[in-house]
């Protein structure tokens, strides 16, 4: 098995995550983050905005969401689509070789208002572009609003017991039960 | 029947929605702010942390939700108590008188990523304080989680529509009706 070598914007993230930790979000600057990770300032803002969006990776997980939603089956229920899409984040995001890096990251998020705030944005978004490409699938401007709303609120709560759980657990099994067990909670 | 008179947050506020439609957000400083207000800086450090806080009123809307879910009737159910909330909302801050205010401010939001950013994190805050409120009724973790999140999804989709209807319909009204709109969604 070939080693797993990061890209630079995973370099320039986990560098940044050991620099917050060493000497605090604000006594780091882009420069120090850039040099860490063994990469040039141009790098870094190829990659990202500012200092602040180290930690959100650019669009991936939105374009990983969007497009788990888009290819779901045909005949699968708006929240049957969320649901493969939170699977798509555990295949590629919340995987086992990540899960001390997310740990840490969310982490320093808790701790710092700036990054918490950029957090919430990004959710926000996040969840817009769920609804959008549920509406793309003919679902109706309510009912896609729901389920994506749903689906961001299992995402949490699954980040949540994952990060308490055992090492080997499998973030989609662990998102999927949370979903049903809201699907329990609508049936009453 | 007495002139409204607005208090200092809410005259903070106005001064502000002025000066950032005036001259950008960027180029206005709490000092500009307070002088148009005809208050002074320390007056507006005493409501606000911040430049951003001004337009997100300190922590009143918090208040007027939590207590609206704390004194619902025993027998309603979650989603009966955010609507009361939301309800309150209505009566106190999607005012009649507001909406003018409300509108304008909800614009210059929207043109500023750095406004957009708080208020995503108030939005998140809000909708865990409610979920909250709804624990100390007795309700189970994730089915107070969801009825806030319904309840928050509510209240946007209602603010849009309210902003966009004849300025005499009722904030309170069109909550409830997006409620129940997901309860059918729910229900099928």
């Amino acid at each position: 098995m070939a080693r797993w070598e990061p890209n630079a914007a995973e370099r320039l993230a986990r560098a940044a995550l050991d620099l917050f930790a060493e000497r605090g979000y604000e006594d780091t600057t882009v420069i120090d983050i850039a040099q860490r990770a063994g990469l040039g300032k141009t790098t870094f803002f190829r990659h990202f905005q500012d200092k602040r969006e180290v930690l959100f990776g650019g669009t991936e997980t939105d374009d990983l969401l969007i497009t788990a939603i888009a290819t779901a089956p045909a005949e699968a229920s708006p929240l049957d689509a969320v649901s493969r899409a939170l699977e798509a984040a555990g295949q590629a995001i919340f995987t086992p070789a990540r899960r001390e890096f997310v740990i840490r990251r969310q982490a320093v998020i808790s701790a710092n208002p700036e990054l918490q705030e950029r957090e919430a944005l990004k959710d926000g978004r996040i969840t817009a572009a769920m609804a959008e490409a549920l509406g793309h699938r003919g679902v109706a401007e309510v009912e896609a609003r729901v389920a994506a709303q749903l689906g961001a609120l299992a995402s949490r709560i699954a980040l949540e017991r994952w990060s308490q759980a055992d090492s080997d657990e499998d973030f989609g099994a662990i998102a999927r039960q949370a979903l049903t067990e809201m699907r329990a909670i609508r049936a009453r």
